[in-house]
């Protein structure tokens, strides 16, 4: 497997985000983790990938803080792979990218998310950290930081 | 560049979409869109990228019907890259990458997402569709689809 690119040059934290979940593999071995598989040869056998691929993958993921190891066995050692709080951070993303599969791709859908709270089926929507109103492309926009922080400085002392 | 391994036989649409999305410049490709980057020599200047695999990428995007071509000059005839329905509807995916970015990554932060409706710096949180409540890896469980259908029938015979 080719060493990935560093992105780090164009300086985004997308860019930056990509660097750790940009690989197909990456994504589905996340997805299996939020499932609840743990032990290399679950991965192995739901992913129906080469023990090699799954190694340099696992690798990978570790050296990007995403997971972990733990110890589950002394004898012979043997240690399943956990997601770190980084990890358990991807939540929102894998959550969005289901939610994009189930609308626009086309396999029958097999599993459904529950919200515990309400008991609903449920998928995710965006909400606004601030107002909690729903965020869509047409209701953000994207500027600089340094404007925003100009502007809210000249707001102040102007009023 | 080789061809992506179909991930079909996954049977799930995390797969699918990483298909679609699972590609490291595919996804900044798609953040310039968002950001408003329409033509191939604003692409190829922003991610610093050879033209030949940014013709790669763009081609498969618009393979996956998540870019069309929209003409905008006859002579000599010229076309610039717009984001689909499909495309578009990758918003919610981009959100979450930006927010799990500016959570864990280390650049500076250069550009913040503005909610036109309250006019506040935001950033995602993904609710839930049904509730509004917010959704986390707490309270969500996932269940085969078949299940949740069984129970509620039983549920409905049984009341």
């Amino acid at each position: 497997m080719p060493a990935r690119k560093s992105l780090d040059h164009l300086d985004c934290v997308v860019a930056e985000t990509i660097d750790v979940i940009g690989d197909r593999w990456t994504l589905l071995i996340l997805r299996d983790a939020f499932f609840g598989v743990r032990r290399f040869d679950d991965f192995q056998v739901d992913l129906q990938i080469s023990r090699n691929v799954l190694t340099d993958q696992l690798n990978e993921l570790i050296r990007h803080d995403v997971l972990t190891t733990v110890p589950y066995q002394d004898h012979p050692p043997r240690h399943e792979y956990r997601l770190t709080d980084k990890g358990r951070d991807l939540f929102d993303v894998l959550m969005a990218i289901w939610r994009f599969g189930d609308r626009w791709e086309h396999s029958d859908i097999e599993r459904v998310a529950i919200h515990k709270g309400c008991g609903e089926v449920t998928h995710m929507v965006p909400a606004c950290a601030a107002c909690g109103e729903t965020l869509t492309r047409h209701n953000v926009r994207v500027e600089p930081l340094l404007d925003v922080v100009v502007a809210r400085h000249a707001a102040g002392t102007n009023s």
